[in-house]
């Protein structure tokens, strides 16, 4: 039987229950829709049922929904960043963190601009460990220092390894790491943020999976904070059949069926038709619509891997999503950890 | 019926020529399969026949194939400056222009990694025009002068209109302009050189089409070097759909049809069978396999666009691949236009 | 005699104006000093006399004098962009051009960071001139577009050259050039913004003199807006020696003069003491204190000429600087042409 | 009596040497001149007795001089890269650890660009610790891994602390360290390698001396490579002044003394006149010309410093040149650690 993990690439949690929820015809059992600051945002409290389920550590996770945002506008950002802070304080307080002794570790590769999430970010956090030493600092800034350790194919060393030695040598209470993820769907690139206590596995977004970083590897809480910035090829093609099929069971309900090359804007509820019946997937696909998501997926794979096309690939404006990504990230840790009027 | 060119978005005429001989099921008949110091290139001459029928100006198409070549490594790179250059002297001198007064100009925008190509080799292009006043240069040189004129989004002003001014204004022979291009081929995206005699439409590739650079509308000849380096998400998945029903097909004269998904490597010649017969075609994709290639690409681009999804895509490693190939273009024009030993 | 003007650079009028009341022992009478929201500025009218007085052209001068002012602070940067606007839309009001067509010219070299700040404000200036065209914007904006031309040792082309003619090929009313000056006052360098409505010379801050872009040479008004980036060495020395005159001067008023390097700190007012006194000059200097300000600074030339020592300095801390100056003017360019509310 | 330490800013041991020189009116006796692939090179080795005298660890520094080339050419800069790991090669072998583990350590901030020769430098360091794991490596590479730890104005920890623990943590038995340094002769700004074996103190060149990294702190050999790219405007200004003296002894000599402000260029043998003799500092500088060197770069940076003017200042090149200089380090680590051709 062929593994689908291996192919269906993404770090998001949201991505996972879409899928499961997309194969078992039920939807939004799992996770509580919420708001902070009129930013939308997912919770999900995998336990150990879901967690096997979806393939994923048991913990808390959000998913912050940016699709409707123009995260680009100056106004519109600072909304956000208040959004983001109430959720990273909300997941704090949960594990007593409040006003401890953090240190923010901008995981990725600053070369490549996809992967420099985490090294911009640090750029941007306040950092305040070296002032203390002489008791002069505000109350309103906690004890936050900062990281950024590179790539293991820039340093020749584990990841994990240089971050835990640097906590064994400082005294700190619990880790935020910041890292750019993969998703399965194109629509979350550059739109979503995804905070969890969990941890996190550094690369596995781009292809690099390494040691994790978490509380049991590491000791102390480990507060992941990621946004995925790129998708595979294989995962974004198989995205989009599924959106064709949708599409065409729309048009079949509006009986446009026979005709569905005509350019009329049809009014298809894609949510209510995430699950196309099986009949319209054998109608239009041949036998290929009577493969599984799963056997879909690896079919289209191994037809490309075959041929050595796999890529990850990101938007064609990277450079702008990820340098304002990365302010609204560091802005919201600073207000969670510090006392921001 | 569908305009199958607004939704199949490429800039490449070997794209184009592909795509024919994918339909008509013949191939090779279009271009010759040539070598500049050992790098595969392939001239097409485009003449009023073969122009109506590939949708492309008449002229001259070089495409220089880099796919076999690691051009990050810097012998290997040196190796690929020299056969581009050649190209580049071949097609001056095929029109007269060698050692003639150039202005090159480098299209696009510098703060957007894959469309900053142009300003990027303009950064090592050895310009010499404001020697030549003094006459002191050594005949070893041309005179070259290179402006980046940016992109109306940043100026206001029409990308055309800035050019040909500064032509008006300045003595000069011939125009070498450089830009980033759209391929509707992911295996071509910074892999391919693209240089023509048939002037260009600055932006075509990243979505914008502005007022065409050519000798028609500036009065000058218009020498124009491209590298594919987005491709459009709908573009991609049609790509992938057929690479499939390729797969698919070498699967079935394999006689794999009845376990198409098992793992073993399969020897199918994807050049053989471009075009899978119609049998192919139906029995695996049910009604989406009957239309022809412009449809099923009418057919996503409809799904897609309807629910907003489509999107300009760039490889994860863009940063370093621009870079390096901007490199190797400014240093082929240096060689093609100053007497380099 | 000794020709100071190719020995001391400055772009400044303000630097100018100080070194003739430092030498006539006079001060303040030649221009005004103001405050535009809370930001000091001196306003210098410069007229057929003390044009000459001053080698500076007539017109206008604005200097917005930021040295007390820490502008990476981002309220504060919001307070000086308002100041900043506020005397840009007091010299377009002056000359009739409040609301009418802008063209924004970013002079420099974007990869010399002290040479920068015309194509870093560029990237921040709002273009609307190619929406004019289909006449839907707001009223609440003006028509405003923008080039960057480069430097002539990129581009072989005379910068005054593609701004003529690109000035002749679109309908425009009036310039705003920005660009990276030189200062003779080390204490301004990156603290300073000139205003002005003489044009200016592109790049004679960073010595390479080029042809004047100014009313009289393009046609239509042109507000210069400039930064003092740099400054050199022969001057900043020659400034150090001054000030250590002037302090003596100070400390032998204050009667410590026998023991002028103790350490405690002293009462000077360095206004009152600009020109130390022949007596002080001779004492402590011998015969180089008998030398006048432009002896001492070609004796200082020529020592250091001899030695192929001169150079352009900037400080170290140059990218952040550069890049929030750039911002600042950006947004004040914005404010004043546009209804920003 | 005044400490000329806290005032006379420079990393560099053949400044402290020609300082002492100048005072004591000796030359040469301290300091081999040698040449390595062509490129001058001092080498200095510092016993306990002349570590006292110019305030210098005991230890060899190699001292290579750029100032006659021109490193921004290709081919010249190759035969830099081939001196320079020369020079390293001799001092590894020294110390028995040709071939052995290094970590190779980037100090200092990339976003400023004087201060980040070492985590550029870092960019190009072939790392292969990584791939010894799986014992497939060419017995041509040696093992090598790098890190850059950031400043401790963005970590908010000691450079030492977070250095020290992945050393602890990982198998290795020396550092390279490289770092942006300060120097008291501008001159040698951005021209001048050292490489010594006696370590370093991170951010000491630009202000902020940290922890020193050394053998004696570390407990593994240290080998430091630094280049000067800033200086103070206090040592700037002082070196000028001495510069004037010695070009007017030098006028004196040639019986210009009377005249000494007339054009003619003047036959003067600088390091002949390295030290003015007091008759003429007398002469020409009053009561200054009786102070010490020391005495009178005090009475500067007194003056300077009561008027807040101090600065730290590079030349206006700085991006290209410490974009250049990091290349040809590293490529010189490249060849001395590992087997090129």
């Amino acid at each position: 039987m062929i593994n689908q993990k291996k192919m269906y690439r993404t770090d998001l949690a949201i991505d996972e229950v879409e899928n499961i929820e997309n194969n078992n015809q039920t939807e939004g059992s799992l996770y509580e829709k919420l708001s902070y600051n009129g930013i939308p945002t997912y919770r999900l409290v995998v336990d150990d049922k879901t967690g096997e389920l979806i393939d994923k550590k048991k913990g808390i996770y959000y998913t912050i929904d940016l699709t409707k945002n123009n995260y680009h506008d100056y106004k519109e950002s600072e909304e956000i960043e208040k959004g983001v802070s109430l959720v990273l304080k909300e997941l704090l307080e949960e594990h007593g963190l409040t006003r401890k002794k953090c240190l923010v570790v901008g995981l990725g590769n600053d070369n490549v601009t996809p992967d420099a999430l985490g090294p911009y970010v640090l750029d941007h956090v306040i950092v305040t460990r070296h002032l203390f030493t002489d008791q002069t600092v505000s109350d309103k800034y906690s004890e936050v220092s900062g990281i950024t350790p590179g790539v293991m194919g820039n340093t020749g060393i584990e990841t994990y390894d240089i971050i835990k030695s640097v906590v064994n040598s400082i005294d700190v209470d619990y880790l935020i790491v910041v890292d750019a993820l993969a998703s399965s769907s194109i629509t979350r690139i550059n739109r979503t943020i995804q905070i969890t206590d969990t941890g996190i596995s550094p690369g596995s977004g781009v292809g690099n999976k390494r040691k994790e970083l978490s509380y049991e590897t590491i000791g102390i809480p480990v507060i992941a904070i990621g946004v995925p910035t790129v998708v595979d090829f294989v995962t974004i093609t198989t995205e989009v059949i599924d959106l064709v099929l949708r599409y065409l069971s729309g048009s079949m309900k509006n009986e446009l069926k026979s005709n569905f090359l005509s350019k009329e804007p049809l009014e298809n509820d894609l949510h209510l038709l995430k699950n196309p019946p099986e009949e319209v997937k054998n109608y239009f696909l041949g036998e290929i619509g009577k493969l599984s998501g799963e056997e879909r997926l690896a079919l289209i794979n191994q037809a490309i891997t075959d041929n050595g096309y796999n890529l990850m690939v990101t938007p064609k404006d990277v450079d702008m999503e990820i340098e304002d990504l990365s302010k609204i990230i560091a802005m919201s840790i600073n207000m969670a950890l510090h006392e921001h009027k």
